[in-house]
């Protein structure tokens, strides 16, 4: 059993934690807050603490006292116990736990938020797993990125990607953030996005632009496509690649899936954890062929979409799985992907 | 085992069924959709089926059998199969039920929505159970109107309530709604509105009167209330009479449960099922006297805060306790109400 | 002096009244409403009646009598005083009036909502004049597919356009509607867009296709362009050509304009009419290569952009200019475009 | 003519010097920026520059060159030209500003924003005109401050006000704001509010509370009022009082007034300069008894509210006039305010 540590107990670290408990031959030895009684570990309290808390400082010790929140240790007794860390703190927290991590000599796996600096490689489990294995420091593309690449990787392996060119429509805040949002207004990006250049640093033989244009709303972002493959290929072909894959979920709008708020009303219905999806979807009606180009519509669940492929980082790293596809296909078991298909 | 059928699988059916479910003196036969497989429909079959679908019309049956979701029959089957109905159709759907429920002679609780005629009783667990005990025809009052009761009927049992004056911030529709919206404005409705006239209804000595305004977000209602009381208490009374209620979850901005979609967040980091919340929050820091008179903020939680008055009716209208203590007690306990208190 | 009359006196009626106002070879014999006194007509009488009202039936005359709103006659009235018709009625209705124009012999523009079977061509100022000339019947293309048209049709005089891919995130709903909206959610529609089909019918020769996302907002269409070129133009080219143009303003994120709800602010603060813009914007630091494609992003006005086509249309059903370039400079001149060149 | 001078030239600042220019017995000197060619200054540029431009300092003056934007001088070269100035700038720069204005000896009047220290006087031209006559430091209340008390002030005139309770819903950013927002979100703030706690200390004898919840529109804040009058008055009494007022506006929600959007569109379609209101409007239909006391709601145009009472402001530190009726007479007089009575 990998022992596995979750350091910053936010959106993402939250779902990490959820993730982790579901891998079979993983064990998750505690989450680590910074020094506050957030909503996210109030939660944890009310739960009953199904998993330990560890805290980055203990400045605060008394405020838990008086919540009656027992605490596990500091941040340094978690990377102790653990053979990996996912990092989930935010954007450059991470590189000073880094310190700590080579103190101790442990793995670790750092979210999108990160400098590229701080890891040895850019990993994403389907498009580049080789490189990670036997990594120490690992970073995982952004939650757009993450779910735009599943897309353009399998149909980069199916028939050649030369080209694309997106859009991101991003959805601005999570549900329940209050420290940012945006209200009634669209607001454009410099281009090019830097999705589209941290895919080009995943796969590297594809050529990536596009602009980023944000949006007033919390459910998903919903990326376009235009893709120039090698092959001219239809529409049929493309479902069938997308149909085929795991983690991507082919929907219809003709079915309800209207937008990034109808999926997050499915993935509540479903009675997923936190209600949350892992899968990127691809809106089954917007595939239209532009030219030999082909073009469509995906939607990416931001708060979780990065779970599955942070877990196959900590198997590339620990050299659990050596072979990329192994170690995806145990982590969609264990996180139950792919039950629809 | 009292047997309990669902009519309507919409945002309040599917949680009805979730809250029949956990009640260990129910059992749940079935839920009846109206004829298409629509996305909770669909999330139910992903589910793997916990529970029997029916259908009101079986003009659809070849859709259902594409996706091979089965049907274990029509709404009349259902109904015969039952004690008792909860009837979530929309507006008007269930007064048309309702023949049918006499034809076998079931009774039914009907929600907010339908006319008052359809019922013998206007209800609410707390406020007036003896009401509906033995009824064959209940009906609960609306979201708003029933949260907001929670907290004045409390209020009244313990100091008198002479009269209030309301505004309704309302939330203008739930997560995932694709059929209603508004966008960048706040609508006024004409003044009193509909949840201070019905709560006089079920509080014939309060007077009520309020006025609404619609907002473009999906995530709670809030309610502020100015509340003149036959005592002159002060905050620490009324909170002490707040924190004694199971249904209702005093929560300090502080903290940060800064407002509707703060609490949506937290329930869903409870691991609540769908991410619901079944209890009414009053914001601590709003409470503020003017005169003699109370002043308080409260959040509504729209798509599940009828659940346990709804159950509160199954055994009012079956004679399951004739004491209402007993009734909300049991119910309380079955949903996991009060865990944090 | 043409005589022009505004059949329809909503969002663009009004709007299109603005703009006749100011072609000094034209005079605006009246607009006509429906049958009750809107907003818009009693701004237009708090105003001071600046120009003569009618009504498509008098049914309601008493409203307007109570009102003190005096009104100049009928539709049919309005009809017969008049050289030309521009009809900004709802959809449909268009279809219906064209009868009575027929009926008095009279041309009439339609806007982009009726049916195109209403009109002898669907017509865009700058991208087929010619074919527009002595028509009876013409139709404008709908907000979203004029003002791309510009940028589309500048392009391809200059380079050549051979397809382009479109990515349209839409306003879902003008300042002020209360009809229709949208909330926390994406919308996506099956594709391709009836904005890149109409571009098809304006410019056969240019293949187009698009999807079109709906957002909760309501200050201008924001569309992305990836056009693929006769010529494999750079940036600077691009803007050359777009800033040639008079109907194209070039903006700078860099310099504030970060979004469609910053160029509304910009075009209350110019002090236009109603806050108004006819301008179709770029956005410069969009702009980017995506192999020999380009690609950019560019804002939509959606209330005013059509005003100078409607206005353009008029020149040519009347033939007041045949030739494309001298009829859509007199109409820049009078609404005053270009002046920041 | 008295010379005014306007520094701060964001959303407030603009739409002071268009009060000003209207005003037949004072003279607009100019404005002054603070150091950057911001939207609103090219604006001014794009116009014609109506009026001079000054500048805080002229660190960046090439900027101002590039643009070939005249600068007039600086910021001291401004005070020294004008009798009074109104200064609305962002919190916290007024008091800077306050050394000037004193070095030269200069009357100035403050916005809501700056902390109360900095006025001698917390001033509203109709509630206490008196107070404000020939003093040197005024300041405004804010924007919901400003447009509260004239209902309450009027309806305590005529018939005794002891205390009010109200519930503020606020629009959270200005259109056009890109520093700030809030998405999909109600937001609760701690109670009282700071507008019912300012309203106390320019009417001292009543009594006020309320609570502040923000919500995510752009376009004008509504408050309900809960007010307690000597009286014990009906509809039909407010209403007489509320219409003799020339700064504010009694609508019907039943002519198409469903809110702060709907009078946003209908000030555009007045033709006001920036589609900008200064009424504070009140919901006919929302006027409701509370036992003896009495309800309503009213909107606030947050952006152009406060105009009329800081030209009041002048007239009173000035001694333009020494009686209030007399200088709030004038100041509607000349920015057209009453047309519609």
């Amino acid at each position: 059993m990998i022992k596995v540590g979750v350091v910053g107990y936010g959106v993402i670290g939250q779902r990490l934690a959820d993730g982790v408990i579901l891998q079979e031959d993983m064990e998750l030895v505690g989450v680590a807050g910074n020094s506050k009684p957030t909503l996210a570990i109030r939660a944890l309290k009310e739960k009953g603490m199904p998993y330990n808390l560890y805290m980055a400082s203990f400045e605060n010790k008394e405020l838990f006292d008086e919540l009656d929140i027992p605490l596990s240790g500091t941040l340094e007794d978690l990377v102790q116990k653990c053979d990996v860390i996912l990092d989930a703190t935010r954007a450059g927290v991470g590189a000073k736990n880094k310190e700590l991590y080579k103190k101790y000599n442990k793995k670790a796996i750092f979210q999108g938020g990160e400098k590229n600096e701080v890891a040895d490689v850019f990993f994403h489990g389907y498009a580049n797993y080789d490189k990670g294995v036997g990594k120490d420091f690992l970073k995982l593309t952004s939650c757009n990125t993450t779910g735009l690449i599943r897309t353009v990787d399998c149909l980069d392996k199916a028939f050649g990607v030369e080209k694309i060119a997106i859009t991101i429509i991003r959805r601005v805040a999570d549900p329940g953030d209050y420290h940012r949002g945006l209200t009634n207004a669209l607001k454009v990006d410099p281009a090019p996005s830097h999705q589209a250049v941290d895919l080009m640093t995943i796969m590297p033989h594809v050529q990536a632009t596009g602009i980023l244009v944000h949006t007033p709303v919390t459910h998903g972002h919903i990326i376009t496509v235009v893709a120039s493959l090698k092959e001219d290929i239809n529409k049929e072909q493309l479902l069938e690649v997308f149909k085929a894959h795991p983690r991507i979920r082919v929907v219809k709008i003709a079915d309800g899936f209207q937008g990034n708020a109808a999926l997050f009303r499915y993935a509540r219905d479903l009675g997923n954890p936190r209600g949350d999806m892992y899968e990127t979807a691809v809106f089954d009606e917007t595939i239209v062929k532009s030219g030999t180009d082909i073009m469509f519509a995906i939607n990416i669940p931001q708060e979780a979409v990065v779970i599955p492929e942070s877990i196959d980082a900590i198997r590339a790293a620990l050299k659990m799985q050596v072979d990329g596809n192994e170690a995806v296909s145990l982590t969609n078991k264990y996180l139950g992907m792919g039950k629809w298909m």
